[in-house]
């Protein structure tokens, strides 16, 4: 028997209502400082009834970082591949976009940091997360190679790796320091030079 | 009356040891998930009697960052400016040093990256290193323009942001996945190029 409609929207404004304030809680807090009572509270829910939704904290993490990916992944344009000048262009605006959602920026920066560390749950989405962004960044630079934007011979999975790590670190250094760094100038400066290096 | 020499010594000893340990500690598992109890434990010692030593846990990562920026100002040559081309290619050193040490580099990326959460203890000293860093590296920069190997209007404050951003970055890379991602074959690539563009 299936729920009844309006039951079954009641369930999953909870559940969206529950990521939104675990995805408050792990950028706040970290994965290994939060709690299902606080992030229970903050829903004005008991333990049980939040543990009905979802059955423990790891749960609710790979729930909240499936909502952030679905969020990026909607932004990022990864439903269609750019190429060459055009995807650098949207990555540039990604972060523009970024300075806009600093929760959803620290969540990823603190969680991707933590996995690092020893049993995180979510160190297989991380590591995942990076072979996926790898992949389709190069794949974007092939791209403009094919098209004939940029020189033959690049190291294209090489400069993917490296965008990927300049977009990390800025955000850590904007997200310590934002009175002081503008991430989203740094990088698109960043990316200029990048586009002149690669381009014939 | 000061302490009996052999008595001090076995304190320095004792000392060195619990930050020794600290450091494992907080590498492994964060700043917020390790415990003065299993520190105690690792080093054999009961809890009052680490605590004989250091007050409490902040003290105690307070210590293990002090211990760590010394040996980046031994191993970085920061005791003495060096500028333009040779300051660049130091740096590719110390990034190669670190793939010998990843304790160390899991430590400052778990902890840097924690500090971004809500009243760390160590947010200060994050802050303030990246500040250091930003000025020793924009001065080398600069040294570069005034001896003639690098072009006159460099930003070399954003340049010098740009380069923790991707060393920051790379080593996050790295400690995700070590069979996949060279940080120092990355990073002296990127510092070649960087190279190319801010000279003359």
């Amino acid at each position: 028997m299936t729920p009844h409609p309006q039951r079954r929207r009641r369930g999953e404004d909870r559940r969206e209502q529950i990521i939104d304030q675990a995805l408050g809680s792990f950028a706040e807090n970290g994965y290994h400082n939060s709690s299902i009572a606080e992030i229970a509270t903050r829903c004005g829910l008991s333990q049980p009834g939040l543990l009905h939704y979802f059955p423990n904290k790891a749960a609710l993490l790979a729930a909240v970082l499936d909502y952030r990916d679905r969020l990026d992944y909607d932004r990022f344009g990864m439903n269609r591949q750019l190429s060459g000048t055009e995807a650098l262009r949207q990555l540039v605006q990604l972060v523009e976009h970024n300075m806009h959602v600093p929760g959803l920026v620290q969540l990823f920066t603190v969680v991707t940091s933590e996995a690092v560390t020893s049993d995180h749950p979510a160190r297989d989405w991380v590591v995942n997360r990076y072979r996926i962004m790898e992949t389709y960044l190069a794949g974007a630079l092939d791209g403009g190679v094919t098209d004939g934007t940029f020189r033959p011979g690049i190291d294209t999975r090489a400069v993917a790796r490296e965008i990927s790590a300049m977009m990390d670190g800025l955000q850590l250094q904007w997200l310590l320091d934002p009175e002081r760094v503008d991430m989203a100038e740094l990088f698109r400066a960043y990316i200029d030079d990048l586009t002149i290096r690669l381009s014939i």
